[in-house]
């Protein structure tokens, strides 16, 4: 039957008999395609009613139909027309996001979760001011609540009582792991009045056969709600804030959700539609896993759920394990992850000390300010996030952690380029945003043994932020240093005492460096390889490093615009040295999802596509060598 | 009897009739000191009874008194051992917000508002894991609890039921202007419960000598509360979130104040208490302006409250009246506000199109968000913030806006140095941050005629963000260009064929880079100045006009990492144009309140000082021409 599914409209004729069916069938779907390929099982496996009944009665893409984080788009994309999934999240084929590239359906692309309301809000007041009168759903999970954008929108929409606004709170106690804090139980009490939602599917029936002159029929059906409230259902938040409130559905029931759905749209205000869902639903091995049901996965044994690949170490393991070592070595050392306890490595140290790591939610701005409080109150907190999301808290990294000269550590995880969960995911702009925070230090560690080192050497700061930020994946082999210089180490000597190119090699991609210099060696070009270790502030020893070379290049695994090789750049400046300096990193664009080795290679960042460059570069500055009166072409030094 | 309060114990001697003339002390003197050096008057007129209750309670510094946004802090300073109020805003005087530098007694520095509870709770953990049993108190506006990070905090607050923490919301019904949204109509509610509390007040005194047994006073009195709420009061959002609620409390009674705050300090578990205070409170001309109370202001008039100086015209007000031509222009075009629809020039724009601004609340990610919505809906939006704020913006700037291609204009008021209001509230960040966001362009205008120009090209921009940054204060007199180079504006030719320096302006500094100019002149070494107007993208005529000069200098009122220096230095490296340049802007440290012009002269951001820097560099370049073979040391181009 989906196969027979092009577009939202092809639900139309279908009876609930046949939409129950074609649930079961894409759950098939679902189970089959991404434990080939990976993906977000669990959240769409959760969703599957839900987006069936979204499109019975929202008319998209006149209609807006707004997921939020976009995780759960599969069924969506699934009803609109997007059936091959064989190449989801590669290059080339499906986003694991929406993508307006993709179809008109898609309006939301970037998966910072939380943005939804906000988005419903703007596209429901640019409705009013040009008078049209489709209508905005947006879809929000009980863990997306928990982030301040979603109040602040809240707070807005509720401003406006008859501006239509559709709001679907999908509550599966869960964010990646179970949703936590003061909304979750406020949420759990509203869930517990079945009786109530019981006898309102009860009267539903008589209600919605019962013409009333003059006065919408889901105003009736309110009415008497409102009246039996003080009986069975608490008071909820939402209708204190003065949002009408429609719940709690059930979320795998298509017929409850359609005739929610449906009094909702007609209401012409706004009102949220709570619906309790079960992630991973269908799928016993998601339904069984405790710790995210099958959130996002590997490609897997769809039989068993298990993953085909064995994993191996990665960067956020070595750390995790680190920072367990910390925690036994030093009391005053606390962790905080952004409802991200597991993703970040910090499983293990939660479960050595249960009461110094704590989970605030999708809230990484209350992440970093209560980071803040605890480093004012005597302790070290870590904050471990990825690294795309620690721009939901610049502003308080900036004016609350250094502002205040709070020791307070943020590890980076999946910085760079990730690939394949596509451009919002990249960990691309970290280095170059946190370039203008005052006294912050930047670490940029390039294998597992300076991962362990130089979080060590971050929680010793206690009067200013520190960073650690790493790559994702499976962490490299170790990279040793031959030498040091100033704070920095040297990977590689030029072995010549005129060296032609010093290298400042970013991060991970220490190997690329040095390969990047065997195949400078094999053009005669002699070259330097070190790592500064801490990328902000610039080493000291750098210039006077940098001045006995002919060129510098920098190579980093973040935007180039602000990012390290700028900064060397100015240093070099300062320090009145004039060596020509060429930077190599990512470019200002959002990168398309694909393969990191895909991506990497289509933007240039590898070995013989920089190798070739620096070897253009080095010819030209020969050719002037070459001219007469060429000794005198040192580049200008003070 | 002020005079005598050395400190905070200074109080506990004191009656309640004592109290109340302290007060009117106080209030005496804030609007004696304020009226004579400018400052927040109106909010803290507001807190006088509250800040003494406080203090009575409360043991600071070991207990910790913390206040959000700060600027209520006068009355706290006076408690606290600061009485000299001569010097207020002013370089060496006091600061006009809370300084750890001033007092142990001052926790939170920053200007940003929505922070406390973040905070509080921060210090709340640390308490709990160092087993301290000193108190936290957080003082929030309602203004400030429409901000996303607030609703952060009181999740996380809310989910641990017995660690002791008191929030005290300053409810006057404003931020700047009246608080808007869902939270401001539940507020009111909340306030209408006069009877209810007049009830309480007169139990109370009955209950506190009556001797509980094994069970807390304020439990008592608390159960009391709720039996009778279901009558009175009703049942609130923060209850439903799980934070105990006492109020509403008159904050003007300090015997009222004390007793809710004792009974709160008892609880053992986050308690809420609820204060209705009148900002401007017991100055006429405050209490009549129904603007903004009195929020911030110049040297005033103590006796009529006008201010001493006339206004001239101001970045923001050119801004305020392009905006009101453009909006009869482009029915397309909405304006957004966080909170300050005034201060950022947007009052008459929403007196001539009422139903086409949007004040969000203090809630810059909404704003942003919401702007990405209304773009995707068919409008132009326009939101106007104060420079430092959007940093609070970034992520949905970056991910909502710019990812999207969302035709949105941000217009920055108060850029670079501000100076008098401190650390935190300079606009030296957004030029830096703003580098990485892909296609984003960014204008930065140097006189009137330039604000109402760029204005009009950013809103023509409508697949992309653009951004329109200025300073604050009275706009300068007009800097007429003398030709143009691409894109452009030459403010100056050199004069010569072989001019020496290139000197890129950025903005409101024009005038400084041409006094610079003429400085150079006398000097000997010829000058050309451009404008570029929109600093990002750089201009593709910056490179091949560098390449004409020996030097390029660049000069920004913002700070110098990855700022418009850096931005213009890549670019040339990009265009293998590798002419030494040296980038002038602000430091990358905190600034201290002063002056705008001290804080410049401190830096080194002066015509006279950079002037020096320069000639200093082309003489040692000289040096080198006058060298053998000098010929040859053109700086290297490809």
């Amino acid at each position: 039957m989906l196969a027979r599914i092009e577009g939202p409209r092809d639900l139309d004729g279908l009876s609930h008999e046949q939409l129950d069916e074609l649930a079961a069938e894409i759950r098939t779907f679902l189970v089959d395609a991404v434990s080939k390929t990976g993906g977000h099982l669990g959240p769409n496996l959760g969703v599957v009613e839900l987006t069936i009944a979204l499109h019975r009665v929202f008319d998209s893409p006149k209609d807006r139909v707004l997921l939020d984080t976009g995780h759960q788009s599969y069924v969506h994309k699934l009803l609109t027309g997007r059936q091959d999934f064989a190449r989801l999240r590669a290059k080339g084929g499906l986003s694991g996001y929406p993508s307006r590239a993709e179809s008109d359906h898609d309006v939301i692309e970037n998966s910072h979760a939380s943005t939804v309301l906000g988005w419903a809000d703007g596209l429901a007041k640019a409705n009013e001011v040009l008078e049209k009168d489709d209508h905005v759903v947006a879809v929000i999970g009980d863990g997306a609540l928990t982030g301040g954008m979603a109040w602040e929108a809240l707070n807005n929409i509720a401003a406006a009582k008859d501006r239509p606004l559709v709001i679907v709170v999908n509550d599966n106690e869960r964010s990646y792991a179970p949703t936590i804090g003061g909304l979750a139980d406020h949420l759990a009490t509203l869930r517990t009045t079945d009786g109530y939602e019981r006898f309102l599917t009860r009267t539903k029936e008589v209600l919605e056969r019962t013409p009333v002159v003059g006065r919408p029929l889901y105003e009736t059906l309110h009415g008497a709600k409102k009246g039996l409230k003080d009986f069975i259902a608490p008071q909820g938040m939402f209708e204190d804030l003065g949002l009408k409130y429609v719940g709690p559905i059930d979320g795998h029931d298509i017929e409850a959700l359609e005739s929610a759905l449906t009094r909702a749209k007609r209401f012409g205000g706004p009102v949220i539609v709570h619906c309790l869902t079960e992630k991973g639903r269908g799928y016993q091995p998601a339904e069984q896993d405790e710790a995210d049901r099958f959130h996002g996965i590997g490609p897997i044994h769809p039989d068993t759920g298990l993953p085909i690949k064995a994993s191996a170490a990665s960067w956020t393991s070595v750390f995790g394990d680190e920072m367990v070592k910390l925690g036994r070595e030093r009391k005053d050392i606390v962790a905080i992850t952004a409802a991200m306890l597991q993703p970040v490595g910090l499983k293990k140290f939660a479960e050595a000390f249960p009461k110094r790591v704590y989970d605030v939610g999708i809230a990484e701005q209350h992440a970093a300010v209560t980071a803040a409080g605890l480093a004012t109150g005597g302790l070290h907190p870590v904050f471990a996030v990825y690294a795309t999301f620690l721009n939901r808290a610049f502003d308080q990294l900036l004016m609350d952690v250094a502002l205040h000269k709070c020791g307070v550590t943020f590890v980076l995880d999946r910085a760079g380029v990730t690939g394949d969960d596509g451009a919002s995911h990249n960990g691309m702009w970290d280095m170059s945003i946190l370039q203008c925070v005052p006294d912050l230090r930047l670490a940029a560690p390039r294998d597992a043994e300076q991962v362990r080192l130089q979080l060590r050497e971050a929680v010793e700061v206690d009067d200013a932020p520190t960073v650690v930020r790493y790559s994702k994946g499976v962490v490299g082999p170790a990279v040793p240093a031959v030498g040091t210089a100033g704070g920095m180490d040297v990977l590689r000597r030029a072995g010549t005492d005129t060296p032609d190119v010093l290298l400042v090699s970013v991060g991970a991609l220490a190997p690329m460096c040095l390969e990047i210099a065997s195949l400078l060696d094999k053009q005669g070009i002699s070259t330097t390889v070190v790592d500064p270790r801490w990328v902000k502030p610039v080493d000291e020893a750098l210039a006077p490093l940098a001045e006995q070379h002919r060129v510098v290049v920098t190579v980093e695994d973040n935007g180039r615009a602000g990012g390290v090789g700028s900064a060397i750049a100015q240093a070099l400046r300062d320090a009145g040295v004039d060596v020509p300096l060429r930077d190599f990193g990512i470019p200002p664009r959002f990168l398309d999802h694909a393969s990191r080795k895909e991506v990497m290679a289509e933007i240039g960042l590898t070995a013989p596509d920089i190798a070739r460059q620096v070897t253009g570069l080095v010819s030209r500055l020969d050719g002037r060598f070459e001219s007469p009166g060429a000794d005198a072409v040192e580049p200008a030094r003070d």
